[in-house]
């Protein structure tokens, strides 16, 4: 079958997104008239029921043949930069003079909403600057959102904009009926290779409805039983509802021959390239299944103690610069913040319009933008591993795209760094503070706050192996030491112990760290050994990981009759009542950070040994 | 003083923000010479010390003359939009034609990295839409961000972007040294009074600097004790450091009797404004003073359980209209989603571009530009009581924003509906689940989520109140009781005992309840009570209001002896252990909503009185 996700040709296809679930509905009936398995007639009767494939906004968990999940305006058209950027990366990589193996487009349609959404601007100006000729986006230019007419909020010219930003534009006058324009415009878009194209619409929308049409009472609510009935009868169609007439049916039941055919000659195509091309076609193919290499995470580095202290920002670099010669779908960069987010891939150049086929890409100030872009990447196909960065306090400016990442089980790994007020000067605003907190409450992704070297390089690993989830790594400016008892292994676990020196499950106290401050418990544990006392010390560098594991695990790190906890994290102690109980103590920052060198900080602020060692004795 | 900010006068100043904190030393440096006793030689060589006056990024809450804190790329530009728009607002609504007692500019500087965040653009096409022709903007176009030439990512016309939002715009070539160019494009941009004008300001970074100008090394970085010698001597400065030579003291200094003469002449004019418009001018001094008319909380309403169950956000409509009479600075409006939100001001008509004196606004699609326009109408005059609204998962969208209505003290009243899966159809990417924990963790900003009239009625006193402090509102779109026991003046304690049938403090079980799960958790009680047991039910409308409560009160509410617990709440149940302890039962939702009939999504995810009830007994 065409439509078979497991079907290497599947990858080649067009990407078709609708923006913001624009006009979800129709997106549904197409996929069921093309053929889809997944849209049957009876989905489309359960539209927005418990369990139905028709959701109310469309959801690429949900329903094959969803490319990505659109619900909130302007993620739609931001991903399908990121499918476009994909296409182009892979075709000038892969594609040989003899075998054009990778050729597809990706349309989307967008709304006035989404053209108003930052996110958009951000996207269309990247996709501008790419020169991203396959992009073909249509501008449903009706004039009317939820709140009315867009005159009330919107009159600026969006056909201008586009041009600013680097697009070719073309204006469809007649976007209710005239389907030949239509054709026309995209013929049109089709000829201009270097530079995206914006396809401009003009459109009424509920065209066909007598009374509700041009009205933004048919944006989200049905136009009711009469107001079906006189549309039926504006539109002369005579058929029942979900009846598919037989002249319809034909028109597009063509496509499954039609992709049958496209699939043989795509097979033998690649066949033929895997001959020639050995090595090309088994990068693309881990790249097209998700598969890597056996053996891959052997190329993450290890460290010990020994090993000089280095930031986890800088050693992130070494990871990153470790996995992408045996991850060939790794590929991504920073919002204007590489060389202190530390993202370079040493041994590539620049994505960049006439270099497609490099892996670092340079995003601009642009962090919304880059989060819905590498989940385009991510979900192209399922052996991209998309990266992303910015300082940590502003996953604030792309919280939209990182919870989509969530919610779309899209494999996105953000390069956080930067991560607390251990970044000093820069003070408050670039101090995150509730960060860490905010993403440990957010369902299916990662928030990992490694320690040192192996910590870094275990986050990584994880990162890449859960294929259905996304992953923020938390790291620091600043220098730290590699801690005795740090491991890749331990990470997988999200809580371990590193350092212990209690017999019998039953320590007088427990030490719990994350990150930079895994070392301020390390210490003060040392400290109150030599006073006498049984100290665990444990490194707790995912939550969610550690939610994971059995009970059995759980009790040997952190046992139920060992209420004397201390916990220290430089940020907000909202949660940390789970970890300690009611009898431990939560050492953190609940309170706005500073501008200062970053030792002042942590000292005024009390993140410090002689804090840990006082809370310690105090509950144990 | 002129620069007394006690001093009515001082309400009418031009604005001048940095957006980013570009130039943040320029600033103080530019304060310092103003006369403003802020900041004072020794202030400027704390740069970035502990506790100075001159942060590494400009706070207006460290230094007087600091209008707002821009930090983050892109906020800058946008609070700039909300200072003129309140300019614009205050003159339409207060002069006469006999008296312009408001007539001020606002000025903006803001580089690349600004111009490539969405939000600036957000900001710019609202600007352009309401013809703020007292906004005049300066883009620093020095072609390096922190990645090196902007040609890596910006390679957009940025003119013609603005011209496309409405903008008018001029070129200054050489913004160097073209003072005579700079001046003659201010007065250009004043006498264009119906749009705002973008001075594009080609410059280069590091001018003067023999080795780095031009370079992306001078972006963050100091230039070194070499390359300031070499750059005093290539620029002709032989002054020591922090010397202000004669002539430029001079010069500023005129600042100070120049502004002393025109508070004089606007004193006067005000007070012959007072005598001739006694109305306006008590509405004005409001706004300008931030007091409000005697007993104006009396305007709120109130409710008993007998009257008509209404959703949250209906009720608050009803409270926003019943504060804009006696809160003269209330204005807002909703990113698009008025008629959902709930937020139109009955009795006003919109602020648009020829109706700047109504108290509507309509923001578009643009939820980050929306908080940090606030963000300026708010801290344009401590009177204004600005609001915004759209669906509370959005405030991903505009968390950028939101943090800094925490950390400057901006009282912004977030007005956030559709608060849980009790939306139902539109489904999980509408669904907020760790929102509310989200916020909680984020210091300086109050959480509210009222259960019924009386709590929304006492969310708004509070927000109201809290001179200093951002509120957000979650509210709900589906129907709700008024519930026995809730009140306004038990908002005010953040979380109180609605009902109780224990006596001596000692229940067998405490319900605890927000928002609409205070109905469940109420009728959970009452079955409770009727088999038997002693059951306190509480509401927990605002989790940092209880916070500030004291012990003896807390006690009250949740006596420690009663472990007893059981929270019932239609988000994540992250941090929630802190309330019920580890014997307790936090009842939540600890993944992705759905897309169905909401009573439905409830019973799926166990959010029922059933599950309360089954808690209750297994705790107890």
């Amino acid at each position: 079958m065409r439509y078979n996700p497991k079907n290497p040709f599947w990858f080649n296809r067009d990407r078709f997104v609708l923006s913001a679930g624009h006009g979800c509905m129709l997106q549904y009936a197409l996929l069921h008239l093309a053929g889809y398995d997944s849209v049957k007639e009876e989905d489309l009767k359960q539209f927005r029921q418990w369990g139905s494939k028709t959701p109310g906004h469309p959801e690429n968990f949900e329903t094959i043949g969803i490319e990505v999940t659109t619900g909130p305006l302007g993620q739609g058209i931001a991903n399908a930069v990121g499918l476009a950027l994909a296409e182009k990366h892979l075709a000038a990589r892969f594609n040989k003079p003899d075998s054009e193996i990778v050729d597809h487009y990706t349309y989307v349609i967008l709304g006035d909403g989404c053209q108003m959404e930052g996110i958009a601007n951000e996207a269309c100006s990247l996709a501008g600057h790419w020169g991203l000729g396959k992009l073909i986006a249509f501008y449903d230019d009706n004039h009317i959102s939820i709140d009315g007419d867009t005159e009330i909020a919107f009159t600026e010219s969006v056909d201008k904009r586009f041009e600013a930003l680097g697009w070719h534009v073309i204006w469809v006058k007649n976007g209710n009926t005239g389907y030949d324009e239509i054709r026309a415009a995209i013929e049109e878009a089709k000829k201009v290779k270097d530079k995206p194209t914006m396809i401009k619409v003009t459109t009424t929308i509920g065209f066909g409805s007598p009374n509700k049409s041009n009205s933004y009472s048919v944006h989200g609510a049905a136009l009711g039983a009469k107001e079906v009935e006189a549309t039926r009868k504006n539109l002369g169609w005579p058929y029942e509802p979900f009846h598919v007439p037989e002249e319809v049916e034909k028109h597009w039941s063509r496509h499954v021959p039609e992709g049958a055919a496209l699939e043989a000659e795509w097979n033998a195509k690649f066949a033929e390239y895997k001959s020639k091309y050995p090595t090309e076609a088994a990068e693309l193919k881990s790249i097209i299944e998700g598969e890597f290499p056996a053996g891959w995470e052997k190329a993450l580095p290890t460290y010990t103690p020994e090993s000089p202290g280095d930031a986890t920002r800088n050693l992130s670099q070494t990871c990153l610069n470790a996995l992408a010669p045996v991850v060939p779908g790794l590929l991504g960069g920073s919002a204007d913040l590489a060389s202190s987010n530390m993202t370079l891939l040493k041994s590539f150049g620049d994505f960049q319009k006439d270099t497609p086929e490099e892996r670092n890409v340079r995003f601009g100030v642009r962090e919304h933008g880059m989060g819905a872009i590498c989940n385009g990447i991510a979900l192209h196909s399922p052996g991209f591993v998309p990266y992303c960065a910015t300082f940590f306090v502003f996953t604030d400016y792309m919280r939209g795209a990182i919870r989509i990442s969530a919610l779309s089980l899209a494999r996105v790994i953000y390069v956080m760094t930067h991560d607390s007020i251990g970044l000093g000067e820069d003070g408050p605003t670039h101090q995150p503070i509730e960060h860490l907190a905010s993403f440990r409450a957010m369902p299916n992704i990662l928030m990992m706050r490694p320690a040192d070297g192996n910590e870094t390089a275990g986050s990584y690993r994880v990162a890449v192996l859960k294929k259905q989830t996304p992953s923020i790594l938390a790291l620091s400016r600043q220098k730290l030491p590699n801690l005795p008892g740090t491991s890749i292994e331990g990470v997988e676990k999200g809580g371990y112990t590193i350092t212990d020196n209690s017999t019998g499950n039953k320590p007088d106290v427990i030490l719990i760290g994350t990150g930079s401050e895994l070392e301020i418990a390390a210490k003060a544990g040392d400290e109150l050994r030599k006073a006498g006392k049984a100290v665990r010390v444990v490194s707790f560098v995912c939550w969610e990981l550690f939610e994971e594991q059995s009970d059995e695990y759980k009790e040997s790190v952190l046992p139920a009759a060992v209420t004397a906890r201390v916990s220290i994290e430089a940020g907000s102690t909202f949660g940390w009542e789970k970890i300690v109980g009611s009898k431990g103590k939560a050492i953190g920052i609940d309170r706005f950070g500073a501008s200062a060198p970053a030792g002042r900080i942590y000292k005024e602020y009390g993140i410090t040994v002689e804090a840990v060692i006082e809370a310690a004795n105090s509950v144990s």
